[in-house]
């Protein structure tokens, strides 16, 4: 049994859902570990880990249009001091969350067909987020 | 230290809560695995995995129809050529989460007293629904 | 390799965000295990576990109030036989989650500088909280 640890960096272009499937079925590929289980945080608070349907854009224009009429910029919120899409952006990362376990197999995630890893972007300008990938397995 | 790895599969029954602790305790108990982790990760994009009670169907329903309330089917979709529920569904499957971790000890999860796990559906259509199961201790 | 697993129980006082962090950070570094990931997992189906900024306390009267609004005390409710804020306790459980799982290095938890963890209670009476913690690495 061995385990892999590494902070994981990726720059969000605004609003929105940003695709990380790619990076992280590389990084695990190359821990060398067959099976196990890995774990993605997200060490932000505006912003989320979430898995969703990979083949449709619409999806996740759908998605941020969903969030945005959940959680709208307004004059309502204590918290104001950082932007008004700040305190929006705390409550969508809780609702997005903030981990996510996945089982791994034969050296791949053990997602299905359509699902995707996504970073969900809920500040309004581009930013580097970190997000801290663990594997434990053999 | 070991590791036990399988896809679980579920026939739902249209949109609700499908309770799945009981299948889910005999397989972690069939590992022979007493202490340790168990990780469940939904592979679909329109299901998802949550706890809550399981004591009262009343509290169920009532989870659903607050989840048809915040995602309504209707025409403000992008994403509407898989049927007026799908989209509804992503935006539910986000909410409700894709995977559960659960510590394990003594060959038992270690779920409170009024806790089950269920799949929520939530499509309209019967569907068969798989969840990739790792257990990781010793 | 090695792991640890204990029951932590929590005081809370009433609807709010109740924060653990020093209390887990404290049982991490006292299981000698430096290296791993840690697993929490809320024992109640009308309390969550969530990650937010750990600063301003505004920001977590900001969220009481959005769970509030999105999931308010009323008439509506099939389940109402445990009081008006049982029911919207489960709701908000769900949407804030059960379950959190944390990569952990040099014996401390991977969370962001403004990161904290929290019980998010959603009953309005102070309750005792039970939070399974498990610890696997070496």
């Amino acid at each position: 049994m061995q385990q892999a640890v590494e902070t994981l960096t990726f720059r969000t272009d605004g609003t929105g859902l940003h695709e990380i499937t790619d990076e992280v079925a590389g990084w695990v590929c190359g821990t060398g570990i067959a099976t196990g289980v890995l774990t993605l945080f997200c060490q932000h608070t505006s912003a989320g880990l979430l898995i969703t349907e990979n083949a449709s854009s619409a999806v996740h224009r759908d998605l941020v249009r969903w969030f945005d009429a959940a959680a709208p910029e307004g004059p309502g919120y204590e918290h104001s001091t950082e932007g008004p899409d700040d305190m929006p952006a705390h409550i969508k990362a809780v609702l997005s969350g903030s981990t996510l376990s996945i089982p791994v197999a034969e050296g791949r995630m053990l997602l299905g067909t359509w699902q995707g890893v996504f970073i969900a972007e809920h500040r309004e300008e581009p930013l580097t987020r970190s997000i801290a990938a663990h594997l434990l397995g053999d």
